[in-house]
């Protein structure tokens, strides 16, 4: 193994940590999940949805904000990423809020 | 009718032109009518969501921004509303997006 080779997944494992995806579990599953990256000194921590789970990204930031970490400032941005489905290309929507104290 | 009765309605419906409230519509009736806001010279037109329409409100900001009028910037807020539910007062959260030229 090459030095090289060593290095690479601890930096995805870090920008793992740093980024919460959030998908088709209840929001508070993943408010713990934020939670738990402050807690090790992650900051900021991202929250990113894709489609449908745009809205729940919007809860869990809210919910950090308003009744876990009264500290956390959040700010936005949308974004459109192209993705291979069956039927050819198609465009999603993409939210990235990023969470810090 | 007073001068103050006849001022309302006017700041009222300035207020709805400024703003786009997004409902379960198919995405491209709210494209058409922030269109319609900028080419009667509204600026900024507000695109506002809660809920799971917050989605959809993010679909149309970026439609909006690269499809349709290129020039545009979106700047985003999240916030959250209490509501009144039939089981007492509800947390929903919000997004409004800024579109300027």
């Amino acid at each position: 193994m090459t030095s090289e080779e060593a290095k690479k997944p601890t930096e995805r494992s870090k920008a793992d940590r740093d980024t919460i995806f959030i998908g088709k579990k209840p929001p508070m599953s993943y408010v713990l999940a934020v939670i738990t990256q402050f807690s090790e000194g992650t900051n900021p921590v991202h929250v990113k949805a894709r489609g449908r789970s745009i809205s729940t990204a919007v809860d869990v930031a809210e919910l950090i904000k308003n009744k876990f970490l009264k500290d956390v400032k959040a700010s936005v941005g949308i974004a459109t990423e192209v993705i291979e489905a069956e039927r050819g290309k198609m465009n999603v929507s993409t939210i990235d809020i990023t969470l810090s104290k």
